[in-house]
């Protein structure tokens, strides 16, 4: 769409990523995240299986494992046709074991994987089934969205017109409709994205996303976060560092990309603000210690999007795939109901929801 | 060696990278630390503008630059026979404005070229020059191992037998010499190196030398710092974070590789001392901000060993070669003399220096 039309929620700029899990007949097509953009390769999915293990694989991340999940427990309902009730629902809850535990540290698979089977217990036959899932499946993603269009809405709120803003990592749908709400507010920002080893996601992904959406960023490596915080610096100054967060326990402790902490650190000791964007926080554990942290292969710190970027006589590594910052360094938590300082983070569910409408 | 040798200053293990700068006839061979361990290439520089081409380019770095300087100086006066003296000196002063000026925070090849211009003043004829130069380029290589030797059993005094370090980056001459000085104290460590983005120093130089002299080493990615430091590390814990500097101004601030700062900030958090291995403090810089900071091509950010990895609509980046540490994020500062709390570091040009016999 052309620059000159006015940005709505009905006429605005597409990103590649935005459409990138896809339920086509009976397969999910995933775009290869961990290739893109040098590469557009989809994964084809035939089975809840092989989604699960794609979500393992990190074929995507971020707000993808949500969107597979509901195509992945699509597709189970639909591969169910012809069955009888008890089979199909045995299958369903199958798949929705395997989706919910493909990313520990993830939540999303196992709140869709939860939307679903309660809608799926009212079916009285095979074909309900089938429609229920399908009707929850859209129902989530939608509701997905609008929430990250009000948690957008209330992150530009904290963000004047010109704020220059760090991120890390890949905030994904937040992303998206965070710039969105800039537009409609008439606000620009300024982006430092960090490359966000070992895959890159801040240096494929975000800045791409960013470029598409006509923002100016630039790109710094990990270790240079706290450089640009630091008063002073040639690249700054910096107004907030603004990232999502896959997780926030109920005293406000911010579980996201490892490499968070770093920077949250680094912010507070330079007086920067750290806002960490999640829809509500997680109601099921009260501290950052009660969510597991998901370690990776160390093979992909020993290599550079699958090149050996290590010595050869090196064999041991360390990849936490999270790491969980403490409230101290987080000036707010937004969620889609509003923003809180981490000490009133419970006020979330006080608040007044999303009014129906928007979803 | 053989493991079995006890380990003396003249029987010890030799790395790769401690004699990756070398005078032969009239070139200087530099291996090229760019491209090491994957491959092994040396760049011959020719002339003395050559030798600071190299060192401007990165071909080698942390120590390479003193080595190189003192080769650099020594070839253009070898290249000087059969000139006239005034014309010998001048070629000598030009060789040491080239090299000099390489890379602006560094000030090794500064210092050296100081030395060397020095001896040189003595000369009466260009035969004479030629062997003070020699003399001088000498003396100033096996001091500076010397001096870095003193700072090795310094450091290693601070440091328990077991203690878990973590270090960025290269300390090259340094890191060998704490080693070695580990070693004679009957001392092991265990280490935790950052990968240290764009060059991959620390994946590829540390890392490798480490191994070579038969440490246990596991690579992090350089946001993963904070999370190794911070209390329940399933990695840690982390008793120190060692780090060579580039430069330490008089007031106790650090200079050196980026990524420094963030890592100490985070060590300060999490109450983890900070050591910052330096052979003096610069008398010419009572704060960090006297200190050069030197930006190079943003093109190594948006690269990874010659490989673009960021997204090609990625256009802008920024590259800081080095950042300042504040002093209050500084446990000691170790020196050729001892170790001083910043706020004590001038006493270090109170202090005894190392015996003449060492040197």
């Amino acid at each position: 769409m052309g620059g000159e039309v006015p940005l709505t929620t009905n006429s605005r700029k597409r990103t590649t990523l935005e459409d990138s899990v896809r339920l086509e007949g009976d397969a999910v097509l995933l775009l290869d995240r961990r290739v893109f953009p040098e590469r557009e390769e989809w994964v084809r999915a035939e089975t809840p299986a092989a989604v699960a293990a794609a979500v393992r694989d990190m074929v995507t991340q971020s707000s993808g494992p949500l969107f597979a999940a509901y195509a992945g427990l699509e597709l189970a309902a639909r591969q169910s046709r012809g069955l009888p009730l008890d089979e199909a629902t045995a299958a369903l809850q199958h798949a929705a074991r395997l989706l919910g535990e493909a990313r520990p540290t993830n939540a999303h698979p196992r709140e869709a994987a939860a939307r679903v089977l309660e809608a799926a217990a009212g079916a009285r036959t095979t074909a309900d089934l089938v429609e229920l899932v399908a009707q929850a499946a859209a129902d989530g993603s939608r509701e997905y969205r609008a929430l990250s269009r009000a948690l957008g809405r209330h992150t530009v709120e904290l963000l004047p017109d010109g704020a220059r803003i760090l991120t890390h990592c890949w905030m994904d749908t937040y992303l998206v409709e965070m710039i969105h709400a800039a537009d409609e507010a008439g606000r620009h920002y300024d982006w430092v994205a960090t490359e966000t080893r070992p895959y890159l996601q801040g240096a494929r992904l975000t800045a791409h996303t960013l470029v598409e959406l006509g923002q100016h960023v630039t790109l710094i490596t990990d270790g240079m976060g706290a450089a640009a915080l630091a008063p002073g610096a040639s690249i700054g100054p910096i107004d907030a560092l603004v990232t999502a967060a896959d997780r926030v326990a109920l005293d406000g402790s911010v579980v996201n990309k490892i490499g968070t902490l770093g920077l949250a650190v680094a912010a507070a000791a330079f007086e920067v603000p750290f806002y960490a964007l999640v829809q509500a926080p997680d109601r099921t554990a009260a501290t950052g210690a009660d969510i597991v942290i998901e370690e990776r292969d160390p093979r992909d710190v020993l290599e550079t999007l699958g090149r050996r970027t290590a010595s050869p006589l090196v064999t041991t590594a360390w990849y936490p795939a999270f790491d969980v910052t403490p409230p101290r360094f987080v000036s707010r938590v937004v969620t889609s109901r509003g923003s809180y300082a981490p000490a009133d983070l419970a006020h979330h569910f006080d608040s007044t929801p999303v009014p129906r409408l928007e979803r």
